[in-house]
């Protein structure tokens, strides 16, 4: 990846002949931006291109290029990509739209190219890309003509879209330091880009826009290892349309796509943000502030509705406002009448005015509010007027350089610099570390929580999930059987369930009322009599669950029943199977599984029974899980308060749950290829849990 | 109001003698805005003040001024305010800060002022505000010196801040056409400044910052009326602290003050926004676009990734995608290959590039979007580079203007310009009617969403309750009743409730058993046994309900279990007072009334049982109600499949429940001093809905 950044010479292909205006030629935009390589223009049509020797073909250049660029339509692209083999050409960027982005022959072509590109150990970003972007070197392989940033941040950007480049001053803070559009990630892909960027010292942050994803599961391990270094914030567009697919299981409706993004980059320390803004917001943060090691914030404001949109914000974010340090309300009271209120916020504009000296109100505040240890970062809202009525205090640049060097801390400081008609005073503000500038209360406060998010995610847990001794041999023989049939169901499904030690209620099966009667003789009243079988997968609603069944006279009224309620129905179904369970009564919970293509299996619980699509209140999280994790999934739950017990319920038996919860967690990891699994309901109570219905797909 | 922000001749008391850099003279600042009326300055130590001869007292002054400014230390306001009402003056803005805002004696000395001015008919702006703003006049009363905007929008601002003109340049849109900071609005407040916005032709649109509210019957009265003709958007801030409160009931409890705040916008078309950022973005789209008059959005855009976002967006805003109308696929795929793709999102670049005319692309997408009757909105994201090489395609706005000429229809037309170094471009698009620049494709999808929000505001129903026959002798005993006890619990409380027509299980009381048992004999089994009296507001911490008892035999053990409860919890407590009920079965609903000192009557509904504080699934508006409006509310309901009925099961009686809510809006309507009103549960089943337990507090 480093020649891909850094290349020291390098071919154009199929580059226009005209430079200038409309011309779209990228010799010329190369140079403009002040590439300082060597340049070979390849086009047989020419013999000079933008004041350079053009050539006929790749093979007549003569150095062997450290990268070439392919742009000409999607059917020139292989032979003259087998030139660039030939002429012993390992990195390529591929410009042409028209493959995998467009219709079945794009993809077969872009298909033969990379099984030729892997075939002779050549590199390829694209197709469909703007390519790559450094500006330490100043250089670039877009067709657009952009300024270069005279001043840029130490940000990465790896994009599925040029346009975030073009788009820089829209997006970037400053200017992306380098950037790549991976395209169609036909080769290059996030994992590469993630990996060079890592040890890359010139990268402080990574951002990242997505729209999907492959190798999801290196993408997982690459990223969790990065966030321990250097933060990776993502933009995931692409959220809807997701939804759509029928999903055959609970588990497998309420953890949709966009969920299993949530849930992979919550686990690997991604800082997910929700639109662009939010995304210039954080990457600004994570550029120019340290982390903020806690969520206690301290506000120096002169206009007190400023403030008081400051406070909103913080309990949006999750942050707290900070115990004034000891002694500073009365260095700011000194000499101020004492009907002013001094509190956190800081309402500096009538201790300033009225006590005279507003820029060293500031000061007093300032140094205070990063001395003290009970606060972790500062927000400023002050004017920044241009009038030159104003000039003695519309700068505290001055002062704010000077509490920084005096604390000799890091602590964040987020500016909302108002009234700024030229927009240059965030520049004065941001020269002295640690400061940066936004443009509301609001965003002063979201940029904050972005610092400590980033603080958690560097400091977060790793589970350490328990490994189990199961009777392999029995699981093997029952996910042999789920493979094959696709489904496990009913008993099989308990079994898989028990050889994991997830307990399952007590149940038999029969199909006649004998066998049944024999069969529930040795269970324990009360009973729940249930249809069986695939044909009644919605079993409530063919009137197929009878509960409170309280000995062998009323089972057989129930039994009669459930007959009668399925003739009625549908007269040509036919039941196979009945099945009958001890009944067990507590909280209906749902527990899930579901395998995504790219990141592997989700693990969910939420409410089950008939609340479960509902109220959709449902925790998930990435397997492997721990004990920790598991009790997290459950306080997480809007339902946690009924399993922790209201108004004098006994709670139910936690511990038992999370247990199972790591077990089913373990399942998945040994069954790898489950597709989904539900456990609705699992029934929970101060007794202890037990699964009273389950189903796997593969 | 008018004179307010039209004042010819004004006398400042108070006025600084000195003027220049750090000065805050408001003489200088005013005639530096731009004033052209005649200006007093007052102050006895001057006799001239920035050029202008200095009056010691306002009673010299050679005219009566329309407008007294007071700018001085709370103690000597009293004095010079009563010099302005010997001086005839009407109208005085009170800058001074240490009233209201700050303590008791500053609220007495505001008291004071407010009565004198009462007695006068003096009108008050203030005191503790900047005060007034009037771009049209460049008339400022603010004492910070900001340069005058040269284009300003047809926006009025009312504030509780004077920060919000000072950030005119962070929270306007160009400029603020006209401002009022209402401060302490010991006087003119909201009621007054939107009575005068209402008809002013300069005003088109309304912006509200608010952090709290008195006369709120009459804001929402003229609010209501307002919003049929303009716009309204607030920005309400001060959310937190609110929810501090101990609540007597589950319904004040649900209820927040930010929830009031809520209900009562929606009723009145009023346009809530979340934030500064949202405000601003508001602001443009009512300033810039009319009403967009439905969710169907158009987007052509140069980055497919960009389209994506906007999608997204359009998702989280309720916004959909239009067909694309009739032959434009045809028109813009002549000339390109098969494998470009068209559809909406319109991915301009590729069929522009390769087709070679992309201003003609956009043109022939744009004008077909604005003639097609099935698109309301069109969404425009381009790059409006600066550099001369890409000078040919820069700026379409020369085609978006025909587009709109050609069209004659003023759909909004929200354009990302990206990549714009100078940010010039928004002001070229700008010109053209109905279009309007945003910083992102999401901001423009909200935008547009603002918009299609005021078309459904300036539309919206107006409910038309019921009247109900009420017996009114039995009504006014109960309330009396209610008012002199404070609280209206068990049978009296289920009187009032059939005085309205809601319907109640029957129930009876005893002491004894003997009583309870000659009661109970009239009964139908099942029964319900519950502890009754005020002593055990939460029963079932005492295991004080008792279900399911089915004959009189049962009802004993239950009576001797629950007095053995009660005592095993307090032996010390004793049982006034038993309940037997007829037993209800069916869901269990929330019904409530809460009375905002501000506001009026808050009405709720939600899921009601042990689930009420853990789901918190509510949805409340104002007071009064109709059909429709009370079927909404229960649609709102996150509950409300399991009322329409899942899985088989029969819906609830519809009717019936949206008839009781209309009766409790009526209650809520005859009563109007009720405080709180908790019918919780209410059992709802295919069979109608019966109240099972209710409480009321004055």
């Amino acid at each position: 990846m480093h020649t891909f950044f850094n290349p020291q010479s390098i071919a154009v292909i199929g580059v226009p002949t005209r430079a200038g205006v409309g011309s779209f030629n990228n010799v010329e935009t190369m140079v403009r931006y002040g590439y300082q390589g060597r340049l070979y223009p390849v086009n047989p049509k020419a013999t000079e291109i933008y004041g350079r020797k053009a050539y006929t073909s790749v093979l007549d250049i003569p150095e062997t290029a450290d990268l070439a660029i392919i742009s000409v339509g999607r059917d020139r692209v292989m032979p003259l990509f087998d030139e660039c083999i030939r002429a012993g050409i390992k990195r390529v960027v591929i410009i042409s739209q028209g493959f995998a982005d467009a219709d079945a022959r794009g993809k077969e072509l872009q298909e033969k190219i990379v099984a030729r590109a892997r075939e002779n150990g050549v590199r390829i970003v694209g197709p469909n890309t703007m390519g790559l972007l450094n500006n330490y070197t100043r250089f670039t392989t877009g067709f657009v003509d952009l300024p270069a940033s005279e001043r840029f941040s130490p940000v990465s950007l790896i994009a599925q879209t040029g346009y975030i480049q073009v788009a820089e001053v829209d997006h970037a803070y400053l200017g992306w330091g380098k950037a790549i559009d991976i395209g169609n990630t036909c080769d290059v892909d996030f994992v590469d880009a993630l990996e060079y960027f890592v040890d890359d010292p010139e990268t402080k942050v990574i951002a990242v826009h997505m729209e999907g994803m492959k190798r999801g599961r290196e993408f997982l391990e690459t990223a969790s290892k990065i966030t321990l270094k250097k933060p990776i914030v993502v933009l995931k567009t692409g959220r809807s349309g997701a939804g759509a697919k029928a999903a055959l299981s609970h588990t497998g409706s309420l953890v949709g796509e966009d969920a299993v993004f949530d849930a992979a980059f919550d686990r690997t320390g991604i800082i997910r943000v929700r639109d662009t803004a939010d995304w210039r917001l954080a990457i600004k943060s994570l550029a120019c502030f340290d982390e903020m090691g806690g969520p206690r914030i301290g506000i120096i404001t002169v206009t007190g509705a400023g403030g008081i949109m400051a406070i909103d914000a913080c309990e949006a974010e999750g942050l707290t406002l900070a115990e004034l340090p000891a002694g500073l309300s009365d260095a700011l009271r000194k000499g101020i009448p004492e009907w002013i209120h001094v509190g956190n916020p800081i309402d500096i504009w009538p201790i300033g005015m009225i006590g005279g000296d507003y820029p060293g109100a500031v000061n007093t505040a300032l140094t205070s509010l990063l001395e003290s240890p009970g606060v972790d970062g500062v927000i400023l809202i002050i004017p920044a007027m241009t009038s030159p009525l104003h000039a003695n205090i519309a700068d505290l640049s001055g002062i704010v350089s000077e509490a920084r060097t005096k604390t000799a801390n890091r602590k964040p400081i987020a500016a909302f610099l108002y009234a700024d008609e030229q927009k240059d005073f965030p520049n004065r503000y941001e020269e002295v570390e640690g400061v940066a500038s936004f443009n509301s209360p609001e965003e002063c406060v979201r940029s904050l929580a972005v610092s400590y998010q980033n603080y958690r995610m560097r400091n977060r847990r790793i589970p350490s999930p328990k490994r189990y001794t199961i009777d392999s041999a029995l699981v093997e023989s029952l996910v042999t059987e789920g493979r094959k049939e696709g489904v496990l169901i009913g008993d099989q499904a308990f079994k898989l369930l028990e050889a994991f030690g997830i307990p399952c209620v007590k149940s038999c099966y029969g199909s006649t009322w004998d066998e049944l009667e024999q069969a529930a003789a040795e269970m324990t009243c009360p009973l729940v009599l249930k249809l069986a079988g695939s044909r009644f997968l919605h079993k409530s609603e063919w009137g197929g669950v009878i509960t409170n069944i309280r000995d062998m006279y009323s089972l057989r009224t129930a039994w009669q029943t459930m007959t009668e309620n399925v003739r009625r129905r549908d007269s040509s179904a036919e039941i196979e199977l009945f099945q009958v369970q001890e009944q067990a009564s507590g909280k209906e919970l749902l527990l899930g599984l579901k395998r995504d293509r790219q990141f592997g299996h989700v693990i969910a619980c939420g409410m089950g029974g008939i609340y479960t699509e509902v109220f959709r209140d449902i925790s998930r999280t990435m397997v492997p899980i721990d004990g920790i994790e598991a009790e997290k999934m459950l306080r997480e739950l809007k339902m946690y308060p009924l399993l922790a017990g209201v108004r004098g319920e006994k709670p139910v038996d936690m511990e038992s749950l999370i247990d199972i919860l790591e077990r089913l967690s373990f399942l998945a990891v040994t069954v790898p290829d489950l597709s989904e699994l539900d456990v609705n309901p699992l029934i929970v109570s101060d007794r202890g849990c037990r699964a009273v219905d389950a189903r796997m797909l593969w």
